[in-house]
């Protein structure tokens, strides 16, 4: 573990503390910390620490935190709201990771950071497409061990890619697959005429629909309360032989348990990056049924979108120190 | 080896000989066989055979013949002008197969087929790229290894994609490319105006302009005497460092040896399904050098660009026995 403090002997300056970091993280931060110079002292710790006693320690005094991945429940936040005033969450769905009601009494104002990854993981859900239809990455390892095996690939063209949830990822991965020719068939709970008409976008009634009329289906919801298991085992039952599931954003969507046990009919093909419990445990039903394409929830980690998203919090709690409300959930 | 006849006993009929094959094409050839039903006689062959004399054998007697991936040297091209007035070639490049100038005066009709794949090469072409900037196939071994170790990937979006050649294939990984939300640029000798204001696409004066100032170079051109070698060692070194190159074309598009040597420099990467020799010999520098993603000649083998170039090759030897002009070169 290290620290990175900057200007630390200017104590009349308040403090952010960004308590844990992860490696990819600390070299956008390291470059926008400069930033602050004037308005607050920043201490960086540059480990991905998750027990809650040592974030504790690591976070007294703070004015303003950087949450980085990790869970603040309700006694932390308590702890927290002795200083704390502002919480700048590195992800979007911040109510997963914090009690909003409870911070609001508390008089912390909470950020959470927007559609910084959406060309990230609608490129990376196109990747663990791909990996299925073209298995480059399986030819690659024959070839750098002498084997000539040509594999047949299946082609996207013309094939019909469903798409649950059409928010900022799903819009994104729809424009990558037309420009593949792919028909675009979408089910939101919210209207999208503008996008739907440009991508030439039918609608599914259900989600049940969608999954019976597509060749690939593309999962791209937030996940709450209101979308735990929203995708039934019923709903995987009705993918038809040869389909191709893609999951780049939660396990919880998908009913416990059903997916491992629709793709052991060995029929379907599944391109996962989340999984129900993660780093994924070394025995897992996922990881021995056929036809999966398995990553460790990388879609997220491009270059880009970690500058993107440091970029953010940045904003954020200089928002917060200058009186602007930038990316303010509560 | 297996022979495939259908009404052999009509031998009033003309005969079509097909004296070598693929394992992935038998099974659409089976399919579309019997529409030569009282048009001629047909012996198919399953097995890939090379030798020449083994081939002159199986075509003996035959009116038509498809050649599926063998070339037919000057020797063998007299002893079928015995017999053969028809020449169906499995692909696009006959000029590389066949002597066409030799086959017009022995009045052998040569017919190729055309843009069948070009579906399956653009989507590999997309593959191999995406193999190198998010490493899903990487990733997926690991992950069934137990591993869960996420790979920092790099984004498309924004990045610029050098096209070289812009024909059907060149066009369709552009039209993927802008979906991807990357800018296109195009080297060719033709001009493309509509498509090139379609697709946004900006100009390259030359091929090492071109190379200069893309993130990703993709090559597309057709392979004879005027483009051998058309990507010399200089340009290579005109790639900046963290740029890839994909090249689904032909190898003797590049300079002999120049690529390898470009590799070994480390800062560049390249995705590549077509190799100086086929299949790859065992000890090759391309297998050894860092950032290669390498695929053994597969871009064309799917399902539907399989099944378009035999409906193509049928089509072309109907229409030779029915006095149409399908697909004829010369």
């Amino acid at each position: 573990m290290s620290v990175i403090e900057t200007t630390p002997s200017r104590e009349g300056l308040p403090l952010l503390v960004i308590p844990n970091c992860v490696p990819v993280m600390v070299k956008a931060f390291r470059e926008f910390l400069p930033e602050f110079d004037g308005i607050c002292r920043v201490r960086l710790f540059t480990d991905t620490m998750l027990d809650e006693e040592v974030l504790a320690r690591r976070m007294k005094g703070a004015d303003a935190v950087i949450v980085v991945g990790f869970h603040v429940g309700d006694d932390l936040l308590r702890t927290m709201s002795q200083t704390v005033r502002c919480i700048a969450f590195g992800g979007t769905g911040v109510d997963n990771y914090v009690n909003l009601e409870q911070a609001k009494e508390y008089g912390i104002r909470i950020c959470n950071i927007v559609h910084y990854g959406d060309a990230a993981v609608a490129e990376h859900a196109i990747a663990l497409l791909m990996e299925i239809t073209r298995r480059v990455g399986e030819m690659n390892a024959d070839m750098h061990e002498g084997v000539w095996h040509p594999l047949d690939g299946m082609e996207l063209y013309g094939k019909t890619m469903g798409i649950v949830g059409f928010g900022g990822i799903g819009q994104w991965v729809a424009r990558i697959a037309r420009g593949f020719g792919m028909n675009i068939k979408v089910w939101s709970r919210h209207p999208h005429e503008e996008a739907m008409r440009e991508l030439q976008a039918a609608s599914a009634e259900s989600i049940h629909d969608l999954f019976a009329s597509s060749d690939v289906v593309s999962l791209h919801l937030a996940y709450n309360r209101n979308t735990r298991g929203i995708v039934t085992a019923d709903d995987l039952d009705a993918l038809r032989a040869g389909s191709i599931l893609i999951n780049t954003a939660r396990a919880e969507l998908i009913e416990a348990g059903s997916l491992a046990k629709r793709l052991e009919k060995g029929d379907i093909y599944a391109g996962l990056d989340v999984f129900d419990r993660e780093p994924m445990p070394e025995v897992d039903p996922l990881r021995v049924v056929p036809g999966t394409i398995l990553t460790p929830h990388a879609a997220w980690c491009t270059d880009t979108a970690v500058r993107n998203a440091v970029r953010q919090c940045i904003d954020s709690v200089r928002g917060f120190y200058t009186g602007e409300a930038t990316n303010v959930v509560v």
